[in-house]
């Protein structure tokens, strides 16, 4: 080979080198484009009244491939959940003395995942009559709101139901236009303004758990508007809400056996969360419930919502060095006792209604132990369903579910001991 | 300056340098060697009977300086435990009822460190009879042991103790020749090796932890032989080491007002830990209650045995990187809750006390339900002091403690309403 030969060749060598290292360069900056893309506003042709959730996964079909895994049904690793519709009532059977003569002894299953919410309100043996009782299961349900206004929760289910399509999907929590997180419900946006909270300010973090806590939490129907409402002004814990309830004389229903009014809790996730090691260490919801995934070379956040179970490899071993299957035995060695506890207080309850309802059998009872046996009662079932209601076994906050499970059991032994009081005519034994 | 001037001077400046760095080199060594020695077997002149802890302390001054500071008396930063002498009767009150008629109701203060452990047995009001009770008193024990054979366990106390000069100390856990740990005490190693355990096969991890299970756990004196002995036979829960009870027909006082055959609970803080988080993790005792500490260039293993309260920096966060009074939190957030079930499970049993006193002050009262009754108040009580005796307030396993309070307090109402229902001449209606 001539010099020229060999100097024009290496320059084209070199010149080779160069284009590869900037293509290579390029892809780089292209897959890091992907990888940080989620994290700015951005602005989509999506109408600000959408809430197909099929129409957003024309922009976001890795997101809404994710969210159509809701449909998936099993118990999956859960012990004591999953997605499968089980008979919640005949594994725990006490339950339909606990609820005699309210809508949940007609019938209780585990739930299935979100896109199955709207279909299993409407077909719920409860049968729900107001239109509240869709509040969380539509993603039509703000623009229903906008279009009744404050009428809308009482009017009639059937009628509203009607009007929606679609269950929990995207616009629930993302403003179509800018995919941020937002409020959608106002329950939660007037229960956090009565405690000094603007949720408009909130940090990504802090909307990471409220978009969940939207619905994820307790709460009760006004009287006489019906309007959705949730019981936080004195606080977080079962405590503080029962306090509230007090101070409002606030009641669900009548128990027909025992004469109790008794409160209905439902699904406290949030509330049971707030103090637990998790959220002290500054987790959201989202943090275990949706976690990244990688496909392809972007990242995905998760958009099934189900335990970390079933992903503790992108959840739990994000901080945790032990291996998952530890950690999983971690799981259920906090679920199998909280499972005991759940059982011993819900027995403890069925012995306290049946001691009532025999007390107030009685022709010439006193009124004073029956009235003390009921405000046990009240109290007891309120804390146990507290924790049977919320979505973890116990997992959200071991220590706060174990301590409240313990006050239950004790109170409900309470109950039961005035009421046979009364039915022995003798003055109940002081604590 | 001359050429040679210049030459001469550059020479001496570089053997200057030279010998710096030799002596830099050599004392990194010699910093190294001490940093490193205790891992590593030595021989040292102490006599292998050596009990006395100042001897020790000639060759390991650093340590036992930490083992001098055991006798800081104080409540420390601990809410519910300390080295300060209080008495747990008075803060507890429902505690002379439970231990009626048994030695715990004559006198029952929190302990204080170590170093005080001969003097503070010698000294409790529940006045020890047999030698046995010295056992983990002194580090003179061994000794005793190999001087008497078995028959040490059930001689006078008086005369035992006198032949005793030294409280806990280094010999109890430390071959004093090669400092390797050991185990001195033989009924743990009996019970282990019933376990098919060979303790003198553990690793340095699992002596962490044995060396103080030799006295940190539930035990009892074999009926005749006085020997101590720990029930693990069916394992370590509370469960198991009740049935291992019930199986022996074992009892140690029958309760003056309820005529129940009792077992005292003692400390079990070994056999709470086992199933822990931290002990899954794979941490021993000494971990949390012996950090490593510098002292100058050395690095030096704490003999100060107090709450890991009270050196955060040094236990707590080697792993846990949050801030130290956020662990603190968090540590209260458990014993707060521990401390409410505590205290419902005690009255529970007073309460339940109560109720079988009556009953069987009755002239002609069932048998049965009074038999149930005693029964369910023998296992409550048992689930109770389990919980209440150990050193931790519920922080060694929250889990466990705060599911085995629960069954107390579930237990303990049973057995009260089993002795209502004779009281009440009736049948006692079923769980």
């Amino acid at each position: 080979m001539s010099p020229a030969r060999v100097r024009s060749t290496t320059i084209l060598l070199l010149a080779g080198l160069v284009l590869v290292a900037v293509a290579l360069a390029g892809w780089s900056l292209w897959t890091m484009r992907n990888l940080e893309s989620r994290a700015v506003p951005i602005s989509t042709q999506i109408a600000t009244d959408e809430t197909d959730p099929a129409v957003f996964g024309r922009y976001y079909p890795l997101e809404y491939d994710s969210y159509r895994e809701n449909s998936q049904i099993s118990r999956g690793p859960s012990k004591y959940g999953g997605s499968e519709p089980y008979d919640r009532l005949a594994e725990y059977p006490y339950m339909k003395t606990l609820w005699k003569g309210y809508s949940f002894e007609k019938g209780y299953n585990e739930d299935r995942g979100h896109v199955y919410s709207l279909e299993d309100v409407k077909s719920t043996p409860r049968s729900p009559t107001q239109a509240v009782c869709l509040t969380c299961k539509s993603a039509d349900v703000p623009g229903l709101i906008r279009k009744y206004g404050e009428k809308y929760y009482s009017m009639p289910f059937a009628q509203l139901s009607a009007e929606a399509t679609h269950p929990i999907g995207c616009s629930d929590c993302h403003d179509p236009r800018t995919m941020e997180l937002r409020i959608t419900r106002p329950a939660f946006r007037e229960a956090m303004a009565r405690r000094g909270v603007d949720v408009d300010r909130a940090t990504r973090r802090e909307m990471r758990t409220y978009v969940c806590a939207q619905c994820h939490v307790e709460y009760y129907f006004q009287p006489g508007t019906s309007k959705l409402t949730f019981p936080w002004d004195k606080g977080f814990d079962p405590e503080e809400e029962y306090a509230y309830y007090q101070d409002l004389g606030f009641h669900d229903w009548v128990h027909p056996g025992a004469g109790t009014p008794l409160l209905k809790a439902q699904h406290p996730d949030f509330e049971v969360f707030q103090g637990s090691v998790h959220q002290a260490a500054g987790l959201a919801c989202a943090d275990c419930h949706m976690p990244y995934r990688r496909e392809g070379n972007v990242k995905v956040t998760s958009h099934w919502w189900t335990s970390p179970l079933r992903h503790l490899d992108g959840t739990c071993t994000v901080c945790h060095t032990e291996d998952a299957e530890l950690l999983k035995q971690r799981v259920f060695y906090t679920q199998d006792r909280v499972k005991d506890l759940l059982d011993r207080a819900g027995r403890a309850l069925a012995a306290a209604i049946e001691a009532i309802q025999r007390a107030t059998a009685l022709p010439d009872a006193d009124a004073e132990p029956i009235r003390k046996a009921r405000d046990l009662h009240r109290q007891a079932q309120w804390y146990w369903d507290w924790c049977s209601a919320e979505n973890s076994t116990g997992f959200h906050n071991p220590q706060k579910i174990m301590a409240t499970l313990g006050k239950a059991i004790d109170l409900a032994h309470q109950a039961r001991a005035a009421a046979l009081a009364a039915v022995h005519a003798e003055a109940s034994p002081g604590r």
